[in-house]
């Protein structure tokens, strides 16, 4: 199982009034994660997308362990957790810089059509991606 | 059980190169919804934090049914799930102005202190509000 | 002179860890008291981009006066300062409740069009907002 | 004049459904490139606000001159353009990859109590910084 790690400093404006980095920026930290797995693996999101396709969420999990604060530089690791025909499940861990756990989360996309948001599968769209995928995830029921 | 609605207007910022609503964002509007419920219930989030608690998201779980975009109008149903001593779980549907569903959630809060961040029991802190939430809840094990 | 006032409620996650609104939404809040603008004065912005148009922003100067906070609800005023051939400005003034000013601030856009961000006239496009825009524009020079 | 050059990877969050950046995401580049600034010539901002101050933006001005995309990476060049007893401020040049200019900006900027916020002078919160400013300051007028 591949693993990426994506350092990410925490921005002043992502702290809200608690003191403390707001909640919802870690949705958006999963999604630089998820950019930088891909092209860890030698793939872009960018490039599916002008290839007329996208990516949606459609659930997420998060659990927050511990806040994150303004100065510090968290560490994303995101990794493939299922990839079944139709739905790709990420997983992520959010660490502090001493390595323990502010977060952990789960993501899961499907595949659709840009103009009509009808799904595909990868396999089709892309069969090296999908077997690197089928490869590289933690789960293999 | 309560149920509060909140009417969300769709933000251009909150758009992202999909052309649908980011999803980061509904946990903003989740935030809308829970300020909603909790002056409805005739208490303040504001007032709370002026009091000297904090009550951070420690987990949080969302579905994504069908995206929303700009132009449209959202309502946000917010409720209690559950309330126990130490934890406030929150329940939400995101409507579209048809009333199919966009989104279902749930997010689960602790109460702690603002300089210490040590958890307290808001039947310590606020009996009265403690007793509309154990009273409103929907979940009653 | 038309000036649309547009109420915005403030939202948890638009604060930042000075305690204050994040200076980068009233960007946001200006973004909405544009959409109110338009609506009241008979035309959508929404439209505007289904019929293949944008108008972005080219220009913008802010000035902070004083800072809102979590708990309070802004009142948004837009109204049109210039309304050129080719670029309109906007001027908005933010308000606390009390009616003192937190913000001024003007936007100035061009119109282009979606798939190649070249530039048109309102005039050609929608010459009856055109019309209104020239009527109720401020400076008349 | 000394110049940081920060680089800044497009998230995927900050575009919006015209396919580009959302005018309001520069702000937040804009604060990026402070923080790196400040950290490069020996300081940091983190440890200003520790010591209890704050430095908020009192103006912005910015001027878009061409947009940027998901998938490209900005830098985001900042400097002291003057530095005057009670107000800093910074100039900005945020570049495309090859290097043509996306957007130029100032911001203004007072320092403050964090508690009160009654304006300070950072020559006598920090001479060493003060000094510093006073030296790199574009604009010695």
């Amino acid at each position: 199982m591949f693993i990426s790690e994506k350092k990410v400093e925490v921005r002043y404006a992502e702290t809200d009034q608690m003191g403390v980095v707001h909640h919802s920026n870690y949705l958006v930290w999963m999604e630089l994660g998820r950019t930088a797995l891909i092209q860890e693996l030698g793939f872009t999101y960018a490039g599916l997308e002008a290839d007329g396709y996208l990516a949606p969420v459609i659930n997420v999990s998060i659990q927050y362990k511990s806040a994150m604060k303004y100065g510090q530089t968290a560490t994303v690791r995101t990794w493939i957790e299922s990839h079944k025909r139709l739905r790709t499940v990420y997983g992520y861990e959010i660490l502090h810089e001493d390595g323990t756990v502010a977060t952990t989360a789960t993501s899961e996309h499907v595949l659709v059509t840009k103009e009509e948001f009808k799904p595909v599968l990868l396999s089709k769209v892309n069969p090296e991606w999908d077997a690197v995928y089928t490869k590289e995830q933690r789960v293999t029921s």
